[in-house]
């Protein structure tokens, strides 16, 4: 039987990937990134329009260039012919949502809002609807909506709804232009198809979408009347499970791709739940921890329970059957990235310059040389705010310890371990609440950072699996379009053949986790004296930064 | 009527500086500096021995080179006759002491012992010694000993018979071969005249003299039988007061320094008590901070108090009559020494090099930008440890409110401010205790750091007045020799006329000072909780780390 592919494409926050993906073993054959134009826009839109504090913006231009640019490349560098490929799958950062007329065209690239900030993509790491988020919150709590506490009690300034209700409030006409308020994800399907789905994932995890509703009207109508219609008039209510074909390609997206008219699209995904087929992940009490800037994760169960501070569990949103759990730390690979840039003096960057090598690897090297505790710090891992346990953007990170003789090697292992205790933290409050851990595997690009992963193995206390390729989102991807193409009956056998593992990669070390559970400890107490109201000095903090 | 001079002479930690001063006015005429061949012995000995963790080391010919070098280089410049040169006059860092024979011989400079550290001269800075100032407070507490309080219920590791102790107990031999046990200070003054006598001043803050006596034999023996009799067998009883005369210039030290035999010396100083007459602070009620890589507050009051935390009260210990009052901040530039050398990543450096400036200009000039709060960081200023108010070598340093937006010039700003606040604290203290605070003053090289003395106003809410020349130290050790040569009939005449001072340099803004009060109740917070036995991380953190 001639061997049969599938192209999977995998949105990230500054480029996309395409790789393509044979069925029979989930071998990569071909693949390419097309680096995003615009990145994130932060600063600036194209046009020099200044963006407030917070602000994190992309230009829907920069996804076609990947259908355009990487999917035609990965597929030449493959040597597969267009008429072996079956099926093409995304993923995508979330929540990423855009404004857009009826017809699927983004206003941000209509003449009149071009140089609107509100009219462009709003980035999952936008966190400027952070006001809207509160009152979402607690409104639903005044409110008893029973759906609050499937995420954790509280909903993200990064979600679905806090972003269209910012933008209704602060830009009624232009809210009153968005004919569609859809998630990048499922735009970059409708360019492909021609046809608006919305996938299930998405819906569930980032727009409150719950066995089989969204909130009433009269929830939106509380946040604000002009809200209350918001579900009837700017999404649909009809979703697209996962594993689903969303349609097919049309002739105009077939030109971009070099892909054949009629090849079948899968429903769009999310960037972290569609790692887990990826490593072979599709049975209850495994957690898939994807680590790169930020850390998702991602754990199944075969149970509905109600988890502190989780970002959401949705049932079948990410295999059918099983519940889905997400939990996540808003800042890891940010992190260490945000030290090496603006922590690290020259002297090591010069070192790394002289063997070749990263600043991250010549602190690696050092750090690694050392034993738990020896540099006398304990960090909270909070730069980017706390998105579970505590689900709190304006907490703030902490280095404790100090002192003359701390060097840089120092502050990259404790930042390093802080993120690790903050992953354990996540652990430990599953499984309090009833839903076991049983396996833990490492995904994301910081998996290949080996002091990392050893870390990680001696704070947790476990035996680290690690996704075996480098592009696990977009195997996930293609995966979900050999489902969706037929190849497979469904995600589970899928990804029996497909998934790729290295089981127990790495194992904690007995002294270095005695020593790691006594810190842990600490990390602990800082956590809740400084996350939990006793003292609240980092809220106080950041209202007396001056207003921007 | 002919002008006369004198010399003063600074003896810093890296460098000893001469200046010759116009007794008329104040004016410094002539100034030479003389770098300590040795500097800081922390790693090894001249001959290779290697120091253990937290030692520190000089060199006595280091000392004599600057007599040799730098005060008849300063005569030369100054064009002063030393037929004009009534008096000279010296202080030193303290507590600075050092193992001599009977004659003065340093025990390092005998063959017998150069490769032997406890030979050496243990600068304040030597740290080594904690275990005995632990069990020296451990003691006292037991015995009720009525000197405890005078000291802010401590001593400090940094001190005297902490010194003496651990040589006796690390190295009894040593110990036996010790005739003299003397304050380089005094020993300076003896190789000038030939004679040995003692300060008042150091014997006073280092050396636990109080009310006309150091503790008893009893004392000295429970902390080892063969310590009973070091006073009577190493020390001198009785003391020389400040503005005294030691003695007159030996032929010997007439040809180093190029001055006449039979110039009058003045009794030795701390070159931190000498800066009161030379800011022309006599009065009760002035606070002056001499600020360099740590700051030392010394205070006059005309009233004893018992002040917790502070290190040390002494009658008469600075000016005839009054209470010389004295505490620290064991980190200020020390700590934006290590955050520019390592914690500013390379543009600041390139930046600063471009344009021919420091990394500090850079950094200042950048933080000066914001407004208080803007940052959104609060640190605790304890990379040292904290000598003041808390008294605890063992706490460390933090750094709060960090997001993946602070950038080094924040950091910066923060460190300043922390210094502020623990400056700020003290003053509260004293004030608490009843001892007031009037007027503050600022020497030291920090005090040109513009940036950092608005802070410091701001954050106080005084206005500072500042030491107005850069020699303070030198300038009131020449008063000192003023004195001894009978210019003056005492130290307050002479502060009147050659005191330098520029006042209300730098007054609060009123707004700065609001925002810095919410602040500063932060710090005192975090002060409170991981200094006052809250949360002992800082401690178990330090225990954690590996033995070295």
């Amino acid at each position: 039987m001639a061997e049969q592919y599938a192209v999977g494409v995998d949105f990230g926050s500054e480029s996309g990937r395409a790789v393509v993906v044979r069925l029979s073993d989930g071998a990569a054959l071909g693949e390419a990134v097309t680096p995003y134009v615009h990145a994130v826009m932060d600063r600036a839109l194209p046009c020099g329009t200044p963006l407030g504090k917070e602000w994190a913006l992309q230009h829907p231009q920069d996804y076609l260039d990947v259908f355009q640019q990487a999917v035609p490349a990965a597929l030449a560098s493959s040597g597969v012919h267009s008429d072996d490929v079956i099926g093409i799958g995304i993923d995508f950062t979330a929540c990423t949502p855009m404004p857009t007329l009826a017809d699927g065209t983004p206003l941000c690239l209509l003449s009149e809002h071009a140089s609107n900030p509100h009219a462009w993509i709003k980035l999952w790491k936008h966190h400027a609807a952070q006001p809207q988020a509160d009152r979402i919150n607690a409104v639903a709590l005044a409110r008893g909506e029973p759906w609050l506490a499937r995420y954790g009690g509280k909903q993200s300034s990064e979600w679905f709804f806090a972003k269209a209700l910012q933008i209704l409030e602060e830009d009624p006409k232009l809210y009153a232009a968005t004919e569609r308020f859809i998630e990048a994800a499922d735009w970059v399907v409708w360019q492909l198809t021609g046809v608006e789905t919305r996938s299930a994932c998405t819906a569930g995890y980032k727009a409150i979408h719950q066995d089989g509703r969204f909130p009433d009207a009269s929830f939106f109508a509380a946040l604000h009347p002009d809200f209350a219609d918001v579900v009837q008039t700017r999404m649909k209510t009809d979703l697209a499970p996962l594993g689903g074909k969303a349609g097919e390609l049309s002739e105009q997206a077939a030109a971009w791709t070099g892909l054949n008219p009629g090849t079948a699209v899968a429903v769009a995904n999310v960037d972290a739940h569609v790692t887990l087929p990826a490593a072979g992940v599709t049975q209850p009490g495994r957690l898939v921890a994807i680590m790169g800037t930020s850390t998702c994760h991602v754990l199944l169960g075969d149970e509905l329970r109600e988890v502190p501070g989780m970002c959401g569990v949705v049932p079948d949103g990410v295999v059918p059957g099983l519940y889905g759990y997400e939990a996540g730390q808003s800042g890891v690979g940010d992190i260490f990235a945000w030290f090496v840039k603006h922590g690290v003096p020259p002297e090591y960057h010069r070192q790394a310059e002289r063997e070749g090598v990263s600043v991250h690897d010549v602190l690696e090297r050092e750090a690694a040389l050392q034993a738990p505790g020896e540099h006398g710090l304990v960090a909270l891992d909070w730069l980017n705010g706390n998105r579970s346990v505590l689900v709190d953007a304006n907490l703030s990170g902490v280095i404790l310890g100090l002192s003359i003789g701390t060097r840089a090697p120092d502050i990259y292992r404790a930042l390093i371990e802080a993120t690790a205790y903050g992953t354990r933290l996540i652990i430990e409050t599953f499984e309090a609440s009833g839903v076991p851990v049983n396996e833990v595997v490492i995904a994301g690009g910081l998996k290949k950072n080996r002091l990392l992963m050893q870390v990680y193995a001696d704070v947790t206390g476990r035996s680290l699996s690690i996704l075996d390729v480098e592009q696990g989102p977009a195997l996930g991807s293609a995966m979900h379009a050999a489902v969706a193409a037929g190849a497979y009956p469904d995600i589970f056998a899928a990804a029996e053949r497909m998934g790729q593992v290295r089981r127990d990669a790495y194992r904690p070390d007995p002294a270095a986790r005695a020593t790691y559970d006594k810190l842990y400890a600490e990390y602990r107490t800082l956590h809740d004296y400084f996350g939990r109201g006793a003292n609240d000095v980092m809220h106080r903090l950041k209202a007396l930064r001056r207003p921007e």
